[in-house]
């Protein structure tokens, strides 16, 4: 008797071995990685970047980079002073963990205290693939609107944090985003979630996520 | 001898199945039909409340709304008077013609000038899939930043016109987005394509955009 596995559940399959993989080499050593998951333009770069410059000299960051083409993104990361690997994915809207268990091989992983995968821009199918990674940051700017919760309510529901970015452009232009309906929207999905309303721009509310970024780092460590 | 062909590539030639069955239909009723794509919160849905209300006695405009879940889209625009069908994909990442096939036997299309496909938000997978459409429509916020035609570039390839939203934020919020450099990167992509910058909010550009659907309306129905 065989069991009957759609083919799209093969692909998950496939990509769960190496998520498997990935975790196994993170947790061997002891290292944080973190697969941050945004609409393009939400901040995901502009926030790694001033995160690698605020905590230089206090934990050691990688970047893996996944964009459909261009090398722009990388370049932004090398130039803040992290290493950081490119992944193109030639029209792929999502990483697959065998893409990143190749990127893991070419960064010094030894050396670094937290990994940042950087996932292509889209909020939606980058939710249903696991990496490996020992958690998801999920990054929505005001100006998306308050209703993406609700609409696109899979990545809220999986990620251990949520960075609001761009307060700066709430409080200038006055955009119709309401904190607290998005807020009790993404609890009613967890409750367990840390919320952390930022401007990557002019670094308004950033310390807390350097304190948590840090806390979480220690705890991996420990173990 | 067979011929080879992937699963991918099944699902497409399904997909352009429907899609063919689509474009018939509409255009033996000479119904000028537009896939509109976008990340999430780029603005679509203000943008067709706003087209709907200034356009209203001119054009009588139809909506296709695809989102994941909720009905919020469908609701806003049934609120500004215009017959609105809502799919929801429960999950998927984007439209499928077969879909929008079920949603055009739904709405009065004879009674119809201008049907919009308001696609799923994602900037990435919807461009793959045709849906029958007489031509896609684009759009990007400043606030997603003018890199995205050269890290996303399907979309602009494919699009007759490229909307240019919350151009209001670019002059409020000094947004870090050179118009020229994102003009270049399309049309290096798609010399053909119509750029029009907007602010569907003030109202600022659409004029520009209500024009060419006014004409583009009249081009099909002359056929």
């Amino acid at each position: 008797m065989y069991k009957k596995v759609s083919v799209g559940k093969k692909i998950l399959i496939a990509n769960e071995e190496y998520a498997l993989k990935n975790s196994q080499i993170l947790a061997e050593q002891k290292k944080l990685c973190l697969n941050m998951i945004s609409s393009p333009g939400s901040g995901k770069t502009t926030i790694l970047v001033r995160t690698i410059n605020e905590l230089k000299g206090e934990i050691k960051i990688g970047v893996i980079e996944g964009d459909i083409q261009t090398e722009i993104d990388a370049e932004r990361i090398k130039a803040a002073g992290a290493a950081a690997v490119q992944i193109n994915t030639e029209g792929a809207c999502h990483l697959l963990a065998a893409q990143v268990s190749g990127a893991l091989e070419r960064l010094d992983v030894g050396e670094l205290d937290l990994i940042f995968i950087e996932n292509v821009g889209n909020l939606v199918c980058p939710a249903a693939f696991e990496l490996g990674e020992g958690g998801k940051v999920a990054v929505l700017s005001v100006v998306e609107g308050d209703d993406k919760p609700a609409k696109y309510p899979a990545i809220f529901a999986k990620s251990k944090a949520l960075l609001i970015n761009k307060i700066d452009l709430l409080e200038a232009a006055g955009v119709d985003f309401c904190m607290e309906r998005m807020e009790a929207d993404v609890r009613k999905l967890n409750k367990e979630i840390k919320i952390f309303p930022i401007s990557a721009k002019s670094g308004e509310g950033m310390e807390e996520w350097y304190r948590w970024l840090k806390e979480s780092v220690k705890v991996v460590k420990v173990g």
